[in-house]
């Protein structure tokens, strides 16, 4: 049974292995805002805590055996690493569709990779089959108390970087990290809080709080792909009844917000599941009002191509991005008073697409869509005012 | 004059006002090799160092004149929140285009931002004019040993948290951080080698090192703006004379290398003169094989806009990205057996462009443009070598 002892065990264990990441003061995110950033963990992301606990915890007999996991991304990670460093062989059933990049990362770390036709499911069913008929060992990626114990380690660490923390934030995909975190945290020091986020395109844990039991949501989509989980664990799910304060959800826009928020103010990059629980505390999903608030940053492996859309995504939120799109006659002197226009309010051109043949558009006419750079929402807001006022029909803004 | 004692004073000064940033190591980029991440310095850089020390060391008369500089980017944040913190109003000039990032993070450390038309050169004109003409104190952004004597500060602390330290690489514009940090570093541990690196469209102090004097170039032009320096100062020219070992150059190419994998690997977010350092261990520019190492990452100030370009050059450079022109007959299915040899070879499609009118194509061709996700540079040599061996020809590649 998961106790305090053997989270205390898993630090022991853990001590030369995992790194002890910074604990980082984020004042331009909010007053008494930190940043507990396991996205600067050995194999970028928490998950090596409690995959390497639960595999040192194996009998010499499982380890024999070898281990399996599935995974597309931070467990396949964790699992890999820390079964090379046990001197043991791992084989690791990944999605075909994952990034080239997850794969390569899990294969440098010593791991035997499946590529496997299909989705998460798929992969999940294949590695199931291969452990029934070669024995291997399976390593759950959440609902085992090793890994919840191991990942449990964060919440010792959290308490001896801040003793006076007053609440942390913690992203919940299966929950095992969020059960061990709120198992030390509520053990150790009760009048902590403890508070959940989940992408809102995959609140399963939300929904089985809401439902008193595990629930299986049928399809769960999000940027934050490190915790679109289907169904959390029935040992997590029992834990974060016990232990957690509240659950609270953010949308992709938000998590992109973050993101970009984390890249542009903390200089750290974070993947879509690390930056759920500063999106939580920059639009104010529970009440945090001065409070000394620890964000776990659980991981930072988003694939560069993401983190490119994501601080796109990011930008046009605030208004720093905006795109106009207008129609122009198809004349000569057209496009320099629209440009004048933007050039006197202050905005940059980032591009220009100026295009006749279009179905919006007459014989007479051309469409130009514009993508500009604006300071933020009100600086948009009177660009757009002052183009209208000048007689611009404009579209989709 | 600079003297130990002065550094030994700045750091005391320094104390509760910036960040003893965390010095962490990088396996991924190589055995021993050790980032000390003044990205996660207050302001996003170093410069805040040196700009504090020299303002707290004014006269109160010369502190009531307010003070004024000229940068289009960390001297103006440095300078301007160093000066709110003293209580004493700024006036940062700005050539009229700089990102509005940067414009917008001055105003709010407090800067009086007046922006001016033209390029460095103009803002640095108008400070001067500015300051003869009201009598403020000009804050020299490099070429001052109180400025010199902060960014010194950075030195001792490599030296406490890596005792053991054998080289310290330091990107070079005017000249201030390298002065700085390699009097630190010699005066205190002379067997630590001190290397500088530069961009290679601005390389100024090694020109002015080639020719015994200091040396302004016609022009500078490299992605690292930050330190797009046409000419060292005279201070600094000494200096580094004195006291380091050996300076290297670094292509932009070599640049957004290191910031992706900054970025991919260590999850942190460098401007361009920040990864300069990375590159230059990347590239095997110092002999430093086998040795302790830390390369100063100078800031994180990048507009994120440059850096989702870095990134796509850095893939590209890596073998990542892989952009492929051929020629197709305009007739059924023949896009198809093309996308067939992509997938059968494992490389992933991030767009298609499939166009008929080009000068390039006959009336009886389409040119076809992908832009594929790949492993590494072998990925690419074998796909481009399966698709010529099938008879398509390809262009640009």
């Amino acid at each position: 049974m998961l106790s305090l002892e053997m989270i205390y065990d898993a630090q022991k264990v853990l001590k030369d292995v995992a790194r002890m990441t910074p604990l980082i003061a984020a004042p331009k995110i909010g007053n008494n805002i930190y940043i507990k950033s396991e996205n600067l963990q050995l194999t970028g992301s928490f998950k090596l805590r409690g995959a390497y606990y639960k595999i040192s915890c194996l009998t010499e007999e499982e380890k024999a055996r070898g281990v399996i996991a599935c995974s597309a991304g931070n467990h396949a990670q964790g699992v890999a690493l820390s079964a090379t460093k046990n001197n043991i062989s791992s084989k690791i059933c990944i999605p075909a569709g994952a990034p080239l990049s997850k794969v390569e990362a899990t294969k440098g770390y010593g791991g035997d990779v499946i590529l496997v036709a299909g989705v998460y499911d798929d992969a999940y069913a294949k590695a199931l089959a291969l452990t029934e008929e070669n024995g291997y060992t399976f390593i759950h990626p959440f609902n085992d108390e090793r890994v919840i114990a191991g990942q449990g380690t964060i919440g010792l660490e959290i308490l001896s970087q801040l003793p006076d923390v007053d609440a942390v934030i913690v992203p919940i995909g299966g929950g095992g990290l969020i059960s061990g975190v709120a198992y030390a945290i509520k053990t150790l020091k009760p009048s902590c809080k403890v508070y959940g986020v989940q992408a809102e395109g995959a609140p399963s844990m939300l929904t089985s709080r809401q439902q008193h039991r595990p629930v299986e949501l049928p399809s769960v989509s999000t940027i934050a792909d490190g915790i679109a989980v289907k169904k959390p664990g029935d040992l997590t799910f029992e834990l974060c009844e016990k232990y957690v304060d509240e659950i609270a959800t953010v949308s992709d826009e938000e998590i992109a917000t973050a993101i970009l928020s984390l890249a542009e103010n903390q200089k750290t990059v974070a993947e879509g599941a690390g930056a759920t629980t500063v999106a939580a505390a920059m639009f104010n999903k529970f009440d945090i009002e001065g409070k000394n608030v620890v964000c776990i940053v659980s991981g930072g492996n988003i694939d560069v191509n993401t983190l490119s859309r994501a601080i796109t995504k990011g930008l046009t939120k605030t208004g720093r991005i905006t795109e106009i799109t207008t129609k122009l006659l198809d004349k000569p002197g057209q496009l320099i008073n629209l440009l004048q226009l933007v050039s006197d309010s202050g905005a940059n051109i980032i591009s220009i697409n100026h295009e006749r043949e279009d179905k919006k558009s007459g014989v007479n006419t051309c469409i130009v869509t514009m993508v500009l750079e604006t300071r933020n929402l009100q600086h948009c807001d009177e660009l757009l005012a002052q183009l209208q006022k000048a007689g611009y029909e404009l579209f989709n803004c």
